[in-house]
């Protein structure tokens, strides 16, 4: 819908969704990436005593959204690694970020303000990404809803949906926890930005594609940049979560300070898991019940 | 073949097979499988905490056939979630299990009686699986029997060969054990299913589609409702396999009791894997010295 | 480029590449393969008390090459076992190879100068793979020279490359190490050897296919005979790397002894990762500093 007075912000919002993320925003998503990489312990050493690995956990970072898509499409998961110059771009910050002397290229990228120039330059990729698989899955499916949501989500989240996977490539294994146990804020935005796509390109979001690119990604470089800027845990989602959870699902969702950061799996391994809500007797002694004997079955 | 007298069970096995499975068929199998999904522990919990990942895992069960047989043939895993009424009506199901008020849904199906009707149809719903990925693979390799099996198998076992990766998505690691080490009665009976339908679709078993889907169903249903109602631990396949297992393997293959529920993941954590048999002095020494020279290699 | 005077070893060459690998490469392949899996501790118990799992251990010993192939393309990981011959060839050569009376086969083909002709062998049929791997993602992508070596290298590697998920199938859970962490050379060689056929196959090593085929088999017959049957530990890439690595990376690279055996997951077990090299004390502060940055976001 625009309305005369929308036009300018219509014709923003078009130029802005017209943007071509390569090779400046996808740069500044590799830097991101690789810069989470590196905060992981033990990366540093395995980019010394394996650096074929380190570049894989690397290239897994950066373009898991497509790994991901592919496989769950029935699509090549390598289909995006014939794209050269990404690739080669992609390594080339790897390089940078862990290899180059005096550590000079991390120190740049990591200073904060432009550290947060990066963030946002990021999100900007991501919300570029939950459309374009939406996209796709609806070109593939022309109905599958669920298929529009999923292909969204794993473009949106990237890495982090496979972070046990990621860690194991590390030599590392922590199955008591992952991204969909305990979500990150970015992934579970991008849940629910997959959400508003589909319902836009089912036509039940009044909105057109750009400006709910547009107006999604602005959401996520307030929230990340402010995020990552005051080390902040609150959740933008935790408000909407406490009202509806308890109705829907008798309880509060996992919404707790913590999870707030980055898709990076070893996010995950500084908290813990809250305990477990109080059962009703009921519920405890029917399962008990019910177990012995299905393990009688 | 269709001996006059036998045109009435020709017509009824003809019918029965044309039965459409969905929304009644399906409906008992989503049932079921959400039941078991219940009581692994900790699932109630989960629900709570993550009910994204609950629904997540009641999905695997539901569709895991769909998934896995889509990942061993190159097609889309989520091909099947294209079908909105099928994911809809799944999702009901895990909702009115997990969240019904007073738990009055799940006390309704878990009534012993109505409960062995759902095992029955859920089984309807097996055989069907089975022959569909039978006659699947065959359509795109007129000649790979093994392709053929493989498929047949996965859509009949379902959730039950990916149980170590359903139960990590809730957090559990049992490496130990999985369900090709230790089969469980429904994953064995798929296996032999399918071996008889790839054997019906190749011409080398003298019978129709029909008639093996129907008889196999009713070996099925007899089984499993037997073994549901009388909390039964044998196996009907334990005489000929200790017939023919030790001819073939030197040792009887691990049909103890304790294996013949539904396939699912945490059923197994209850059974110990039987020691080990004795080694001939010979074997000892010799894997002994071969690991040293492996080792060296 | 063919001189007048390397007529004889083009033609040689063009001999040799055009061999056809089944039936009596392939079976040493087979027969290297399964031998390797029966030294694994408990390989032997398996195949006794899980018949079926073992089979199923082998054949990802036989044919994981072409499974993850078919992973990484989008294409059925299935696909080859629609060559039943094969599929058919390997079961027979795994049921010898475990339960042969009075163990005969196994004793035959153990025998080392046997089972060196076998590992030459078994070296044609790798080189063959990566080279065929390579020239079918070339056909796919033309330029996509990182698909070319992905798919090369894993063609080479074969079930190296899952060893983890391998050993889950046995019960085995190691997840401190895998393959590209500490690379065995058989790996290792396929990922030189990918990189070789990749360069050839976009024309930029002046070198026929056939030629190339033809250098890189003797090398690997000859490295892997030698070190079969010395039981050796030098890496023949070892002075390259040492040469290479701290240049590029800073440090030596994981190129020590214990790393050169074939493809086997249990051969990890027994190798100790290497103390990690002194980290600059500002590299360690910085990390600490970054990751409680890193959580607090």
């Amino acid at each position: 819908m625009e309305l005369s007075e929308a036009l300018p912000l219509g014709e923003l919002a078009a130029a802005f969704a017209a943007l071509p993320v390569f090779p400046l925003f996808d740069t500044a998503y590799f830097i991101v990436s690789v810069l989470y990489l590196k905060y992981e312990p033990g990366a540093v050493e395995m980019s010394r005593k394996s650096p074929f690995a380190s570049w894989l956990c690397a290239m897994l970072h950066c373009f898991g959204s497509y790994i991901l898509a592919g496989l769950l499409l029935g699509e090549a998961p390598l289909e995006h690694f014939s794209h050269n110059s990404s690739v080669v771009l992609a390594t080339a910050v790897w390089y940078l970020i862990f290899f180059c002397p005096m550590n000079l290229f991390y120190k740049c990228v990591s200073f904060l303000p432009v550290k947060l120039v990066f963030v946002a330059m990021k999100e900007v990729v991501r919300v570029r990404k939950i459309a374009a698989g939406v996209h796709h899955a609806h070109h593939l499916y022309h109905h599958g809803w669920f298929v529009m949501m999923a292909t969204g989500w794993v473009k949106g989240s990237g890495v982090a949906l496979m972070s046990n996977f990621e860690q194991l490539l590390r030599g590392v294994w922590k199955p008591e926890t992952n991204e969909l146990l305990h979500m990150s804020f970015p992934t579970k935005a991008s849940l629910y930005g997959t959400v508003l796509f589909t319902l836009q390109q089912t036509h039940w979001l009044p909105i057109s594609e750009a400006n709910l690119i547009f107006f999604f990604t602005m959401f996520m470089i307030v929230c990340k940049v402010f995020m990552t800027a005051t080390h902040s845990h609150a959740s933008p989602f935790a408000p909407l979560e406490n009202l509806v959870c308890p109705v829907l699902f008798g309880s509060v969702s996992s919404g707790h300070p913590g999870h707030h950061h980055d898709h990076h799996g070893a996010s995950h391994e500084v908290s813990h898991p809250p305990p477990p809500p109080a059962k009703s007797k009921e519920e405890l002694n029917e399962g008990t019940r019910k177990r012995k004997a299905k393990k009688a079955e």
